[in-house]
């Protein structure tokens, strides 16, 4: 992504400022070189406060407040009409009821604004893209129907999964795409705390403790990695026939998700089954197609294959490749199923606001945010 | 268990009294209806110390030294005659490589001693019993076998399994026993550090971080499952054909193992598939043979089975049944194997020290220990 | 306390009996020998509900919802008639501004209920007793004051100071009943997460790290201590003079509060300065009044000296005296003031709901209650 | 600091290399404008092998080793002439008993090798320096003397204090500059568990946890800093006369000693006692002397001042100025001594390794190595 092309950053807006994930949006765009944050909404609450006061005290990112956004009076999420002056885009990370969310995203999309959003809301409808850039860069195709269903014209709504697919998918991917079915995932999360938001999660509930629960977060799994690996057809996105099993444990841990994941290969492939180098290798020749690699957040090598015994570790590996690459070990046959192995991927990093830029990044190169 | 039959309480050694184990042994005995600690070996450095002495600075329970042993002269581990002066059988707590530990365990039961023992060397010998009681207390029967074979009269070995699977063999043995053949397991365990001993796990290892990985205790799951869920015939304990498959992760919980479980059923059993409400009634109402039931050790309900959707949880739950129940909960159906559900135990109290005791208890009960 | 004394239990109505500091009223209360638990309030969202509806997903203790209280039907806690029908007295664990709870609490004096209360609205009250039982136990002698100059006949409001004084008092305390004046104390206290109730501190601000700053906190530290060893006399208690200056920590802990203290003696006072010994000899031998000794939640010895170099510890010490003796450690000279000293004390079991609990069996005792 | 002056780095040996301290040593090294490591030893256990080698399984740190370190052949740390060979200077991070440190550290110097070390066993030696840049730089004039009197050229022995002092000296020494002369500190620390080493403090000790207590070091922050604050003179340096009294506490914390300090000012001084916004103008305006300020490892402003109540905290600031500032927060009056305030720095970045390579670039630019 070079000078002739991107003459002028792009104008963002962040809805949904305030929060942890808007937080997280700012902290990472900060000399982001595509994109200048030139809008910031809230709730009405918040409303017309200069930014840096409506977060006092609530600012939880290690880095201070930009100084490019300290000073943006807050405008109020529900104006539309403001974030169409001042943005070319908005990132939603808004946080209210799902019909809510889909009614707000839709007016902004209406108004001509492309959204990229951290929310739910939109991850089953049909003609909303859900993206990792690297896995189905060409399920944005869809756009086009969106668009046209909808009669919107430069508006457009595009999603990212749940963080915790943003980092076993990868993997699970880059073997599919090798020529090794995946039949069957069944996969145990253990969560960091800053998945929650905040205030989040209570220390009560988690400190030197275990909570087996997060509300939802296995439905996710189970279902959107089946539109995440679908195909892209006349009349949608054609989910994957794959299972998947997820249990899903909040842990005492900052930052970073750990996933220990068996799979099953399909047996149509039986004679092609790869042995653990051939694993090994498959992983760590993984890119992403062209258009991706070039992308600012992209990560040189998005899976990197640990040799050690006992990594990943969260707070040894989260960082890798600048927050953005999956690391994967452990890789040994699985006696019930398979394969298994351990991942682990920065859930704010890789997930969440970071996820999102990617794929802001991604539409941007391939024109249809312009 | 009532007076008649026990006129006088058993004396019971600690071999390997100075390290966590032992402490545990100690802590737990106080008070115990049946036994009386009257002896305590460690290593030749401390042999020659009061107890008390021998653990300053090492003592890590939250009670303090019980009185009935804090002014014992600690022996030397090796000294088996003096042992066999002194008690009527010995908990092995040692800590050695495992060839040594057979051998001195060997040694313990040629004197004529019974080895209640924790560490995993014996846990595959053939002839050894590996024992939990609710589950397979008439592996005991191979007692005779042990010590026809090696020229023994009133000594013997017996063992228990890794504190993980007494945990997750409940709830499964009780499906099984029910009617519902459980034939593949895909586990993954949230261990706490106290299953690694004093000093352990290194804080700088695991504050707000995971470790997934615990060397051998992976292949430990999967073996010892075998064996114990294995048919005692006449030629020793013929392995059970299940398949199991462990992820084991170390967490920066106190005590307490979590364990992600989920199993596929026999398709011979197809048609008597059970509901939920069939699982959840046959964990609860499941028991131990009469001679079990009684021992002291022993919980009223075995299997307690949590409603809430987010337990059981370490914190709130280990304790449960005076910490030697098994809380299991989130009973759902598996997209990929049958179903799965969350459950924990306590790993000393339960696990470790407090199973062998109750493995004594059994043992007395059942006339192999007098 | 026998029979004779009391005939019949005391009826006991908790208001604010939903959250943290009213769980642990409720769990305190099982089983209480002088007192039945036949009311709970909260505010007007819970009230109508039976009390295990109203607490679901919200019950926080280690052990179940008692019985004895589970099936209560929620009363509003503004209804002060409903509490007067159904108690002999009430506990205040209510959270609302500190107006509200004085006006709130002066409603039920003023119908003729003792108000025993745990909240800080009304600790500066001149005419109301801040109390610890083995240390200011006559300021309950205000009480008839209080009564007359606001027209009360049978009810009264009595409070305990701030649970980090509770633990700091005995020994500051014992030390002057010896004849050791304290003239200076400073203190620094890592206090535990418990302390902030629930949801309290967010697991993000927490998690491995501290947090240097508990609002109000250090401000209750260095006045409350004045009025607690203060003189009861015509006018009101005259406020002692000792200089008390406190930081206050949050650690990453979840109950026991340790406290790091040093403090001078008065220099009237040099020639009879004590030694070690003699420090602690006063500490050991420390007991309340004979009032006080015989109340059902009284430690048989209020202070415990530990002679480990590394003691007292929260996770190992907070039990201690079931959780309502203070542990002392540590006693040595300090080269700025004259003494320094670590202690520790359960901040619910001794502080919060566990010290109002004792002062109303004081109060009973005295006859204040009845 | 720039090219004329260093036109080749000079060499840097680490003598103990394969500890915790070593292995931060080399991560900090990686990259640096002045030095490079040329040479690292330990014991003879892994003398002989690769340094990847001999610290596989034991390397802790986040970023992976080093390449210009991995793959060094590991020397015997008692080979002098081998470390004389290859290094212009050597760190001395070694981990033995005092009497055995003083005595390899006296042969290096006596080889000719400057000797920067982190190990305390020198710290009282009179003749041996004990150095923060901004603080006491004039105290490395000490070093003729003592390579007279021992008879040695090139070589001498520089160490660094106690790395809680690290942090506290700096606004003590910033306000004693300013004309606030200050008499006593007392100081109550909340230390990271880096400062243990590794494997250190075991997580059952530390977990959910506090230990009031780390072996000899409240005597090192009581005595170090009257060395630290003393004057050289003809005969060495003399004590200053500032009474100390310290509270140490291991908390569950990774990297950062959280301090909180009360201080009296001199009573001479009365009439000049500064109020809050002297204090605050005089601790962000302080700089160290000019040849400081100029070194690689010197913070633009050594310390930061928070405003907000709840800073600073170790996860939130320890990374301040690179980790090499001290940010100082929540100052307030002292209602016992005269001014209060918590401080943090980071233990291993200002503190321990990166302590020493700062003093290294202060001696190198005096000229004391060469």
């Amino acid at each position: 992504m070079d000078g002739p092309m991107k003459p002028r950053p792009l104008r963002a807006g962040v809805i949904g400022a305030t929060g942890m994930v808007g937080q997280n949006y700012l902290r990472l765009l900060r000399g982001h070189p595509w994109f200048d944050v030139t809008h910031v909404s809230a709730s009405p609450r918040s409303a017309g406060s200069i930014y840096a006061e409506a977060v006092a005290g609530r600012w939880v990112m290690e880095e201070g407040i930009p100084d490019q956004v300290a000073d943006l009076i807050v405008a109020d999420a529900q104006d539309v009409d403001q974030a169409r002056a001042r943005c070319d885009f908005v990132f939603s990370a808004v946080g209210m009821d799902k019909q809510a969310v889909r009614e707000l995203e839709n007016r902004y999309a209406s108004a001509g604004l492309p959204v990229i959003s951290n929310n739910s809301a939109h991850r089953h409808t049909p003609d909303v893209p859900m993206l990792i850039p690297e896995i189905n860069p060409h399920h944005a195709d869809i756009i086009p129907f969106q668009r046209q269903s909808r009669g919107w014209d430069r508006g457009f709504i595009a999603v990212k999964p749940n963080c915790s697919l943003q980092s076993y998918l990868p993997p699970v991917y880059a073997l599919m795409a090798a020529g090794y079915p995946v039949a069957a995932i069944v996969v145990t999360t253990l969560q960091a705390v800053s998945g929650a938001g905040y205030p989040g999660v209570p220390s009560l509930d988690i400190l030197a403790n275990i909570v087996p629960y997060i509300g939802g977060e296995e439905e996710k799994l189970e279902s959107e990695t089946l539109k995440m690996l679908g195909v892209l057809g006349e009349g949608g996105i054609a989910e994957a026939s794959i299972a998947v099993s997820a249990q899903c444990n909040r842990v005492p841990v900052r930052d970073g998700h750990l996933e220990c994941l068996s799979m099953a290969l399909g047996r149509s492939g039986q004679e092609h089954n790869p042995g653990v180098d051939e694993i090994v290798a498959t992983l760590e020749a993984f890119r992403g197609p062209p258009e991706v690699t070039e992308l600012p957040s992209s990560p040189v090598q998005p899976i990197l294959v640990r040799r050690e015994p006992d990594r990943p570790q969260p707070f040894l590996d989260r960082e890798a490749g600048n927050g953005t690459a999956v690391s994967v070990g452990r890789i040994r046959p699985c006696p019930v199923l398979d394969w298994k192995f351990v991942l682990l991927g920065h859930n704010t990093l890789r997930g969440a606001a970071g996820g999102s830029i990617h794929n802001a990044e991604l539409l941007v190169k391939q024109g249809w945010i312009a």
